[in-house]
């Protein structure tokens, strides 16, 4: 057991509130932005290292969408929140990864933090830190790492396939959070499909497999945090749904309504999943027991024949000069014939107790 | 374990909101559309192929039902979405299998989804996906299968019982309703059967039925499966009693209430079937601990009393030279005695401990 | 494991909503009509065969409360509707033995379903549906079977008892609730009595009992039913405290309001029961346990002791012709005693550990 | 099992409402009245037999607090009810010691019902029925038995410590809930103490100490017990907290919120050593499992170095003709030999699976 | 177990309301007072035995912060109550040690009392009693002990770092509750390692390492513990943020806002961490059982082996006159050919079964 000091207890980085300050895993990754604009008509997207180029788009009844991938460049962080009037504890809360799933609205914009669930090439669960700013005619989003679940979401815009380019960034907003939503039922899935297979491991291998109880236990966690993940989203987007402010188109209302209808039944999923693992651990145990019990069926059931029987033989095996039986012509096989009959009587018994 | 890559994560189909896209099983299924369109005095029935044969009964102060069995035909629902004015998010999930029920108000009608269960030839468990769009004085129901809980209701519409005949659209809404809540009553008295069965199953079976927890498992996921099909069915019946939309007569708000008291009623019997399923899983374990105690103490009392006694045979079985025993005249005798004296000596000890 | 096809499920009797229709066990029974009529000054009690008896009484300023045993005389019971003007789902209900406790407040009346508990013969639990239709000088009572818990408080009226006979329905309708919620504080006590009896019993028997997980299962079955019966009578008496209806006099209220304390005991009891009632197979698992762990310490102590020892007398029983041991004078005696001193050192060792 | 026929389930006594009637233990107990009046200036206190003593002191624009030991005594509890005007319900509910806590607010009174919990010589908890009255200028309390937890306070009235003597009737209400509260602070930290207590012993004895489970069943049960009687005290005062009744005085107001904490503290309490009696439960079983598993080890370990051994030995005692080994000068000392590595072997195997 | 007596639960120290009484373990401690005023431009700080000093700064449109660490020197602790007014009871429970945490809004001031968490050098929790009193121009905290986690914030101060020295007093207050709940998140980071480093003892240790359940109780009830202390902030901060009390400035409600979504970051890693001990408790025992059940393999496959071939070996050495089988040349060598086949066919029955 490591021993935790009332010093390392101490040390924890209290920085002022308001502080920019990255702490994730993507240290070293290069910030990218792409930044795409458009309209009914018009459509432009740009990939660039300055985060200036966006603000030239601005005025003309266009949408104007930036992403950044990578938080550990401040600078243009900072940039985007002088450029946009964003509130310090916003640009905290931007880079700060373990910042849990929130909804704030702002005078001049909402901010929305959310997580991205994905399985690594280990088949372990990582979660990408997102966040996302919308005005009234921009989406600002912030990942921690490059790779998304918004490409169908781009390539509509460039096509312009469906409602979207008709719409507002409000409507953007919504595409995007459905596309998250979208992903997290793609995660559970995935999360369903190990329980089963994880289930049906219990019943068909015969094997103790004794890595069992830890593989549930890591699935719970698994389901336990992803649980954690998803479900302030639902406040979140129920918060987003009530929310009057003139940022939010009326029209869009019943979209939002929509995206709440899936979150919910994202959480419900989630749920039942839970109840699911938590009853593989019983499942598992009742084997267990079974097997158990078969074991000491074999065990009984020889000892129980052969002890006995061992027990005549061994007074047959003694030295006394004087044992009548051993001196009778037949003695021998008539033992080995009563030997026989118990044998079967001992038969009997089991399959009467259904042993057999 | 299958892998799960982060590909297969993003690989998801991400399809523009409003998009109408049926992935149910039923795809080769034909469309089939029935109408009926009643009023006190007249009833017309109509089983037709083309959805637009249900729009000429428009305007005669009757009320109009348009069936639709079989969700993969996507142009008719577009013309009774057209001709009906409906969202294109109601379209969207009315062939969105994996919609949970909910209700919807809207300004010219209301949306209704929901589950219809049945147990199919295998005694699975099944789930067929309902939608119901309820106006001023029509009501279109789709469905994702042919074959449903409705003929009794037609039935009575045909031969004007009850009151159906003289009311309008949203008493045909209701009488739907509870065609659909009569059904969750069959099916849960079905699951209700099934966990008595398992019960008395359990209790009575006296060999280790192993596939025992397998059976439990199933049923915790068919009570768990069902409670979340059913469940969000109170909250739409809970709003569908506080709408103050003008589709709903005064006259029916105390059916409505009526109806509600039911879903409550099937909420706590799945609730309490549900307690019941994890109490078996307890007794379950009971019993195989008792059964192994039972096997235990056969192989204890058998090994007790054998163990000791095969010891004093085998002292007598040595060969050392100078035994005096061995010479007794009755020695062997004297000693199966003693042998008796400690049998029984021991089915005593072991009757005092009530092992026997 | 019987087969429930779909046709199973769709078979259920989809009556129209409002229909009369007994389905309960007591279908043979004939209904009897008892009517008390009682003011201030005046007594009348009537046992009749024709409900039409009751409605004399009428317009003087006394109290009708009009009680039917038995539930399959629908025609009485229609007249009581048609003549104090009872919606038809009013009259559904009192009827249906498997609507659940309600309260419904009508224009001209309240509507109370609740259940009756007792313990029949073989000492199961029994529940008789009754429901109450409560206006402003009658109370009418619905039984499905004869015998019931208002004796003495129909004593109490003839007798002039207590304040009865100068109030009005409304404390009647208390008075009746009152005999009920008493009735389940009767029940309630007789289960802690049977949850007490079978804890003692869990400890007491030395025997295995392999009936007792049956016994809590069916223990926490019964818990769970009653609770089921009992729960929603405590909003039904909530919205009857809340009610501001004329039916209810000012001066009622604080016995309601006495009332709903007591059903809330009721409640706690039955949680209080349902916790034990869960306590009681854990603590049974536990014994089992325990128990099992004295066998195999039995068996252990046996088998550690004689199997060396055996082998020793198994050593000494070979036939090797030089064996030198075999021929020592006293070699048998020196192993008698090497066996006595291993016997006392494994003695000694067992209890170190504690497990003689 | 005794047999509850559905005759018992009917005799229960079904008084009318309002009737007092004393059911508890002490029947025999000598009611006891002690009156004490003070103002800032005066303290006046009787011990006296007759409760109209106390009726003199009004009007003085003091406080006069009458407190009665024992319930049977019911003339003068009436005529306490006449003088002070209290409500037919309020009479019954003082005397009935079944009565949970609860607070009912009179248009001329408070009335606040609450439970004292003890120890009694054999460490049994046990309950004490308080009820208490409070009016503009009067407090009055009764108490089941004598001896109470109040002597402190008495005390502090009469040496006129702290600010009790300068305030009125509603601080006097406050101050005996303080001291019930603290009361309940004392019994909880006796279960805090028996918890442990069974905790460590659970953990120490290495003697299967078979009672352990009954005496965490009814620590389980005491928990129960005292969280059922200190739960509602939490509304109780959190009712009087918002009652705007002028009873209380504003400056009252911040003691009581006060209070209010400390009754929560107290149920937080509660809640942790209920969570902690629960899993003493789990503990105990780990530990039995625990122990059963070292059990099965040695059990194993000897049976299986002595069975193959003895297996051996039993070879060479069979009395074969031709056995050639037999006949070898050596053969008994290379078998001992061999045996010895075996039995060597079989103690690195064992080591190697750490079962040693 | 100790016998815990009536006299024993009435002898409670009931203390009249409002006495400030220090039963904390510091009682030894010397009392330190350090303050700190500052303002834009101006910043003092001393280190002080008389908290009159703090008094000077007064009206100086800057802000004081008078820390006291130690408790037992109630001197000082009156003195600042009568300079500021406070409230009899906020004195009180600033010393009482076992108050929990809350929040109360007087008049002129917010008093918040909370807990500081850390681990002692034996790796035990430890907490500290916390409470602190806001006013417009002032904070002061009273802290249990000396050593806290506000000496990065004192250093904020000093070298007006960030924007704490450009705001008020209710900016500082949240400062100094900030850097609590990171403190919070470390303690509960720490318990996070504690509970994997035990999980992966559990799985690693092939010991039965027979103190596991001990701690894995210990861990429950320290997690029970830190949430009961940090559970009640988050109503705290709640009530803070919803106060419209003047002495919070507009402009830190969104810090406010801020530190209640870390607060239930806290709650809801505190309720993950919950579980997963819960967790462990069970795999624990899926583990036991897990060892047993290969305990009892081993047991029976050597058991099964070799009784039934001893048996055999005992039949030939029985002394019976007649035994043709000893007399035949090759007997010795046929039936250890044949001991050596039922061998090989029960390691085939073994490996069938994947016991081995």
């Amino acid at each position: 057991m490591k021993v935790k000091t009332k010093k390392r207890a101490y040390k924890a980085t209290n920085l002022p509130p308001g502080t920019m300050k990255y702490k994730g895993k993507k240290q070293s990754l290069k910030t990218v932005i792409d930044i795409i604009n458009y309209s009914n008509q018009a459509f432009t997207k740009i990939d660039c290292n300055d985060v200036e180029d966006g603000f030239n788009f601005e005025g003309n009844q266009q949408v104007t969408w930036i992403n950044i991938n990578g938080l550990n460049n401040l600078k243009d962080i900072e940039k985007l929140g002088t450029h946009y009037n964003l509130h310090p504890l916003t640009l905290e809360d931007i880079v700060n990864t373990s910042q849990r799933p929130k909804f704030e609205e702002f005078q001049n914009y909402f901010f929305v933090v959310f997580k991205m669930l994905y399985f690594d090439d280990k088949d372990i669960l990582q979660y990408e830190h997102l966040s996302m700013v919308v005005g009234p005619d921009y989406v600002l989003t912030f990942q921690e790492a490059d790779g998304d679940v918004f490409d169908n979401l781009r390539n509509r815009i460039e096509v312009a396939k469906g409602r979207i380019r008709s719409q507002g960034a409000d409507y953007l907003m919504y595409a995007i959070l459905d596309a998250i939503v979208d992903n997290y039922f793609t995660v559970i899935e995935a999360v369903g499909d190990k329980i089963e297979d994880l289930e049906s491991n219990i019943f068909e291998t015969q094997t103790n497999n004794s890595t069992t109880p830890n593989q549930i236990q890591d699935l719970k966690q698994e389901v336990l945090k992803i649980r954690r993940s998803i479900l302030p989203l639902r406040e979140v987007i129920n918060r987003l749904e009530k929310s009057d402010n003139t940022i939010i188109n009326v029209k869009s209302q019943s979209y939002i309504r929509d995206l709440y209808d899936h979150i919910i039944q994202v959480n419900e999923s989630i749920d039942l999943y839970r109840e699911m693992v938590w009853g593989l651990m019983d499942m598992y145990m009742t084997i267990i027991s079974n097997k158990m019990n078969e074991v000491m069926k074999v065990l009984t059931i020889i000892a129980t024949i052969f002890i006995p029987l061992t027990f005549i033989a061994g007074i047959y095996g003694m030295n006394f000069t004087n044992m009548p039986e051993l001196q009778s012509e037949n003695g021998y096989f008539i033992l080995l014939g009563a030997m026989f009959v118990l044998f079967i009587i001992m038969l009997i018994y089991f399959r009467n107790k259904k042993w057999l």
